[in-house]
């Protein structure tokens, strides 16, 4: 890590959805040098700027507060990358990220599920990469327009573990900003809690039906259950001893979250690609390869493939 | 049977909805004797009648010549009840059936799922019952008004097999009324190949998408052949023989069905109480029993039970 990274890194947000807008938004409040690149939200954004509402303090970034682009080669190099694209996007992480590197650039995926960081690895170098788990409910209401729901709390940990503080300092740089942060010592365990709440999660996309609506039947609180379980299983033949404990409190974040739609919910939505793979493809696979039985898994990914195969009729 | 059944029997409709309505209407039209229990449509077909469009030929059947009640203690003993309400009301076989039964009066059950017939022959007599799998695409556009989309073969069988004749009776009498018919002589074979044509179909219920749309992608058709040879796994355990061949015959006839919507569809979007236990939760509880793995019949009872869980919220 380079001794500018200490001081007061410049940081670029690669897709200024929901959560990029969120947390690009949050360090920019708090007087960070942030660059964010979008897409359709562009001139929305150069026009009104970023609004948004959260319980933990609403704000207002005026546009010419903001440092906007449409094309990652016109973006400074920084010192620190937010990737929080989709990962059904990923095939761009080359064009949309090597522009930004110098020697010292920090990667932090934002992104759900599995072999994001490796694919990242692979292109740009291991490490340079961490994984951030946000377990955040955030939406954009509008373009430019982001209400943070609930929650918020980060699982932040490095990919290769060569950077003895790397992460302590990312983690202090988010705290200050007003979004919690707690660094892990082990990645591939914070992935898989990630993916015990995710794959259950997505039963809302699945059924077409609040997460509320699910966790208020007896059947549904027992199918997140039992899901959540299977995927503690696959981690656990990979010798991720997570608690069954860990079910229970994703549970009642669950319920919880109130009436918050995923952001799979609102891509199924938008009818726009869904995070099958990373989310339910990838642990399916691993599952497969481990000899580990999955049925609710592979059930829910061919059936999330079908809803996902893009419309012919 | 007794010899007035041979002649001309008289006939009771126990649910006209689009089985119901279709059936006795098209036996009315071919001027035998129906009665027809209705609920919410009564006042429309009592002014306007029934109208069936079909590609087996429209017709209109005027109010005069129609034979309409809402309540099953008025209405008269007959040779033949067919039953075709919904099995989430089967707990009212008794009040709507008993008042129309005599020595020797048949009930043919067209209800989907297992344990129907059971019921019934617990309640009236084994030697009363028998049943017939509808592979017919029906739906009811508006109150009186029906459309008979596609298909309509007919397969019916003896639940206790005692009548020699008496199936063939009545399949003679669908026939002449342009409901082509089929007897067989294995019932519960007939119910699980139907099961594996109504198991993998509403897969569109689960996804709210039309079965089209659903097979239209490669993963859709390895779904409905995964989840049908699923099916006939169980059955196989129960010694009922099914050819794999059958997968692909009713995949065939599901291709043809076009934009039709399951019976079970319309009730999600109507959110009527769904068909889960006779066509998801008898079966696997079956599978279950005969220790055969069912992984998508579980996860998809499962989930269709969430789905089926009166809104709270």
């Amino acid at each position: 890590m380079s001794a500018t990274f200490t001081a007061e890194p410049s940081v670029a947000v690669i897709g200024t959805g929901a959560v990029g807008g969120y947390y690009g938004g949050r360090l920019a409040q708090h007087g960070r040098e942030v660059h964010f690149l979008l897409r359709s939200d562009y001139a929305a954004v150069c026009k009104g700027g970023l609004s948004v509402s959260s319980p933990a303090g609403d704000f207002h970034l005026p546009p010419d507060q903001l440092r906007l682009y449409t094309n990652a080669a016109q973006m400074p190099q920084v010192d620190l990358v937010l990737v929080a694209i989709k990962t059904t996007a990923n095939d761009f992480y080359e064009p949309l990220v090597s522009p930004l590197l110098k020697d010292n650039t920090a990667i932090i995926t934002f992104q759900n599920g599995l072999g994001n960081e490796e694919r990242l690895a692979d292109l740009f170098g291991a490490e340079r990469i961490m994984g951030c788990m946000a377990y955040t409910c955030i939406n954009r209401i509008a373009p430019g327009k982001i209400h943070h729901v609930a929650h918020g709390f980060n699982h932040l940990g490095e990919f290769a573990n060569k950077h003895p503080t790397r992460a302590d300092k990312v983690a202090e740089i988010f705290r200050s900003s007003r979004l919690p942060c707690q660094v892990i010592t082990d990645l591939p365990a914070g992935r898989w809690e990630k993916l015990a709440w995710n794959i259950p999660l997505n039963l809302s996309v699945l059924l077409d039906q609040m997460v509320d609506r699910i966790l208020s039947t007896e059947m549904g609180v027992q199918v997140f259950r039992e899901i959540a379980f299977e995927v503690l299983r696959i981690a656990r033949s990979l010798g991720i001893a997570l608690p069954d404990s860990l079910i229970d409190q994703h549970l009642q974040h669950a319920i919880q979250m109130g009436t918050y739609r995923t952001s799979m919910y609102v891509d199924r939505e938008k009818q726009r690609p869904l995070e099958v793979e990373a989310i339910f493809g990838e642990p399916l696979r691993i599952a497969e390869s481990q000899r580990i039985s999955a049925p609710y898994l592979r059930t829910l990914y061919m059936l999330l493939k079908i809803l996902d195969h893009p419309f012919k009729v």
